[in-house]
């Protein structure tokens, strides 16, 4: 059975030196990535260099080699529970993502959906202050229980702040490594990274298997943290740090960068400072976050949280959870839009807040996306 | 002799009741002041009130009585080294303080050609940081030996070190007071108010002689130190203190308001955070106030720095000062801007150079405005 389309781009990923860029190129002369299994040789080496047109030839004509032993190995770890591929073909394949041109595929240890749910990226300074690291834990808590899911970098310092606020806030944490997901570094935090998954989040990475860090992938680790993001929260950042360039990436990628201000003494505050100054939003509390994303979610037209509804819900419940989306409603407004009688639409939201999946208040009747 | 047109306008300064707002009304029914000498007192009442146009006639018709003695006890009050009275029949009235329909008349004390200087207010709580003491001191130093005066008002924390810090930068400073010249407020501060003069600074106030500071006062005093300046520059304010309504006037009169960022958990910053929300520019560095403003002053023609200059000039030296202006010149522009050959340039730039007049550099030629 020949490889599938699929089993071709994650074979074409783990060729040495293509990235996003010349995989935009190559696109732009084949039909499909199973045209690459027809091509002369003489044409793979003019697109995709000597070394990596040897190594994938060798594995179309069905010898292991270096890349067959490779894809054998992923192969293995796919195995394994919570282990996934999620390719630029595939459904799950974040949108946000794609619309920065990312990378051709990503490998996720945890669930996949939590990428698709509207996240927050949180960064900042390793070596962060106490006020940084407990506004960090502050802000991921408040946004991960108000249904955002929280991204970082798994860094010490504001980065585990924000994965640890997450999981305080019982919400969900992406952490993107610069490193095969085997290889997960800093070992200090290999206990937070099982927790992520344990209570519903993802690691992340664009390196293969085995990859270990090194300087030259934090600018990649950085630019995927902010493109599966809505937004980003730059919490302590000095001039010419990881957390300033990927508030810059943010910007360039028109998403919106928030800011938490500090001492103008402060080193870690500089680059703060600078990016309020590059248009970014200053923001105290996490609900001006909140706020000016409930609009910017609805103006985008943005995938609602992808939290599964519960399967053993009646039409009757989806229904009512798709009129109330992301915005608070007044009860009449969805007696209106519902068509329910006033009795049925009592029931229905009634056992929706039993469920937890909605909460009712004097101000209307708003989704509740957290741990639901 | 009857009483000048200016004379009208002090004594109806000094009527109770006749604050900016009614005089605008009252201009509107008068050619001059002078009209009001020869309304009968049933139209001074219904313009003035009963108790005020009591007081007015009793003063027209010659009589010492409570106004006039008031005016007798001002008139001792001038005849002293420094004091003024400048009101908006007289020149010096502050054309920035006139755009926002000013008091009728300002007391002065000290040089009133200060008040025409292009002037940054300087503001923020009597409760101050040291922090914010030191971005007081700092920032206000800096900005004086630039040429800007700087305007505050007296109070302790960061007016105090607003005023010190110009001090210390060989600058001009100009404190605006909520009571009568005669009664300084709070007396902890008697000596810098004498430093502020002694060193070609002012002293300002709307009330008259005698006028006690009152809560109710300071909003008055705030709008004029607001008024004064073509900037406002925030360092610490708590939400609804005197210095966040200080720049919210500032926003309001189209100022530019520069503010200092601080930690999210200090109350004094809290102000300072929301302000920059609401579109006030946040600075760390002196130089980004002079940056933003060199290009404002350009662009709303505002007045060139009142500084004098100096009367040994010769005219060749006074056309070079105009071409240079507010912003670095290129020496060739200067060249061909003046019509002078190169060696004449040469001379006179050199002269003016020892005159501390202007600065050169491979980057061009300035003026240096402070002190000089």
């Amino acid at each position: 059975m020949p490889p599938s389309e699929r089993d071709i781009l994650i074979a074409l990923h783990h060729l040495p030196g293509l990235g996003p860029q010349k995989w935009l190129t190559l696109q732009h002369t084949i039909q499909s990535p199973a045209d690459l299994l027809d091509w002369p040789t003489d044409k793979l080496i003019k697109s995709l260099g000597q070394n990596a047109a040897q190594l994938f030839a060798l594995w179309r004509a069905g010898e292991q080699g270096w890349l067959g032993a490779r894809l054998n190995a992923l192969a293995r770890w796919l195995e394994s529970d919570g282990h996934h591929i999620v390719t630029q073909f595939d459904e799950l394949y974040p949108p946000l993502l794609k619309e920065i041109n990312g990378p051709l595929l990503l490998y996720v240890a945890g669930d996949p959906l939590v990428l698709n749910l509207p996240q927050i990226a949180v960064v900042g300074a390793r070596k962060a202050t106490a006020a940084g690291a407990k506004t960090a834990h502050h802000f991921s808590q408040a946004l991960a229980s108000g249904g955002y899911g929280i991204t970082s970098g798994l860094a010490l310092g504001i980065d585990t702040q924000a994965h640890l606020g997450a999981l305080a806030g019982a919400g969900k944490t992406v952490a993107v490594l610069g490193c095969g997901l085997d290889k997960i570094y800093p070992a200090r935090n290999l206990a937070l990274a099982a927790q992520i998954i344990e209570q519903g989040g993802a690691l992340v990475s664009e390196f293969a298997l085995g990859v270990k860090p090194e300087p030259g992938h934090f600018p990649r680790r950085n630019r995927i943290i902010s493109g599966l993001s809505v937004a980003t929260l730059v919490i302590e950042a000095a001039m010419k740090s990881g957390s300033l360039t990927t508030a810059r990436q943010a910007l360039e990628q028109n998403r919106e960068v928030f800011v938490i201000p500090g001492s103008i003494y402060s080193e870690v505050s500089e680059g703060c400072h600078w990016l309020i100054r590059e248009g970014a939003t200053l923001v105290y509390k996490p609900e001006q976050i909140a706020e000016q994303l409930g609009a910017q979610l609805a103006l985008f037209d943005l995938p609602e949280p992808a939290i599964e509804v519960n399967d053993e819900l009646v039409p009757k419940h989806k229904k009512l959870l798709q009129l109330i989306g992301r915005e608070r409603v007044e009860f009449e407004a969805l007696l209106a839009l519902s068509h329910f009688n006033l009795s049925e639409l009592h029931q229905a939201l009634g056992e929706l807040e039993m469920l937890g999946l909605i909460a009712s208040s004097e101000q209307g009747i708003e989704r509740l996306f957290a741990g639901s």
